[in-house]
């Protein structure tokens, strides 16, 4: 793609180096942006300028506007479990199941070797101060089921085994919807054995 | 997508806006830019600014940093020969091909009754402006295969019938790398009727 506008060329790679976006969808975008209304432009430009006001909440480092998130600071939810994620959009997942009611806590990754992230680049010692200070009695683990997650999942739940806390994991098992000939072995091995009483209406 | 800061919820719809990109899509960008370093959001930033300098060339409506476009100034280009496309893209896409190296004319668009574009909506008149002006020899029609494309090459060819200039437009047939049992019965129909001498190394 030759582009005849320096500018335009500027503004076409500034946009393919975002994620998912090739030279192609940024030249578009950049063309949309231009024959569209100049208000548009400065709703984008505000838009990126408000991104300096974003920051993460103090206590569970899930994004936020203020010191606090709007997650923590809800008086109606229980302050007493924790479930720990690897990243922010993990708990936009689980708000979106409406089926959780505590207080999240964002790892901000999973214990690494090959990638050379340890224990200290991951927000664990946030975590065990949380429990220390005593309001918390279950910490759930709601991380990925790869190799690097167990990894973090067993390093967690040694350091929390030194305190006084329950730890309990998501369950892994046959996901809904899918095929049960094309579910992995090991997935498909936990599910049998992790089965749990036939319930009609909830109710066994 | 339940966010919990409005400011990056304002900054997930502006991205949700472009085209091709949807509110997940538009969520991995913010959380991309925010985990960024703070220079490629400025960069980001400046890059939306500098379409405020993008404007179209007074000659060709080509996209240009200055009053005349690079392709319009260019001295080695043959300025008797003009290259009639609907978008800006087009002309990328051909100068793409390396064949081409006339002078370019964009519409913005063709004649369609049914959006309610006519003429007067597009750069026509610009065009037999151009024309009179006495320096074009050859115009060649390099617009989409359709319906309102042939209606607007009809209105042109009609226009120019009064001017001293040949119409040409761009060979129609198989593509490419198609297969013809593929290949539409109009395009292989005119494809038929337009063939051309077989030539070995380009000489017939």
């Amino acid at each position: 793609m030759k582009v005849q506008s320096k500018k335009l060329e500027g503004v076409v790679n500034a946009f393919a180096t975002l994620p998912g976006i090739g030279k192609k969808s940024a030249l578009r975008i950049a063309i949309h942006l231009l024959a569209d209304n100049t208000d548009k432009k400065s709703i984008f430009k505000e838009a990126v300028e408000a991104l300096e006001g974003v920051r993460n909440c103090s206590c569970c480092y899930n994004l936020s506007d203020e010191e606090i998130c709007a997650i923590c600071k809800d008086p109606r939810r229980n302050a007493s479990v924790v479930c720990v994620v690897e990243h922010i959009q993990d708990i936009m997942a689980i708000e979106e199941t409406g089926q959780f009611n505590g207080l999240y806590h964002v790892l901000g990754g999973v214990i690494s070797p090959i990638e050379g992230i340890g224990p200290d680049d991951l927000h664990i010692e946030s975590l065990l101060s949380r429990v220390k200070r005593g309001n918390v009695r279950e910490i759930i683990m709601a991380v990925s089921p790869t190799i690097d997650g167990e990894t973090t999942i067993y390093y967690l739940s040694q350091k929390l085994g030194e305190l006084d806390v329950s730890v309990s994991q998501i369950a892994r098992g046959v996901a809904f919807g899918g095929e049960l000939q094309y579910t992995d072995e090991i997935t498909l091995g936990r599910s049998i054995l992790a089965r749990i009483p036939y319930a009609i209406n909830g109710k066994s």
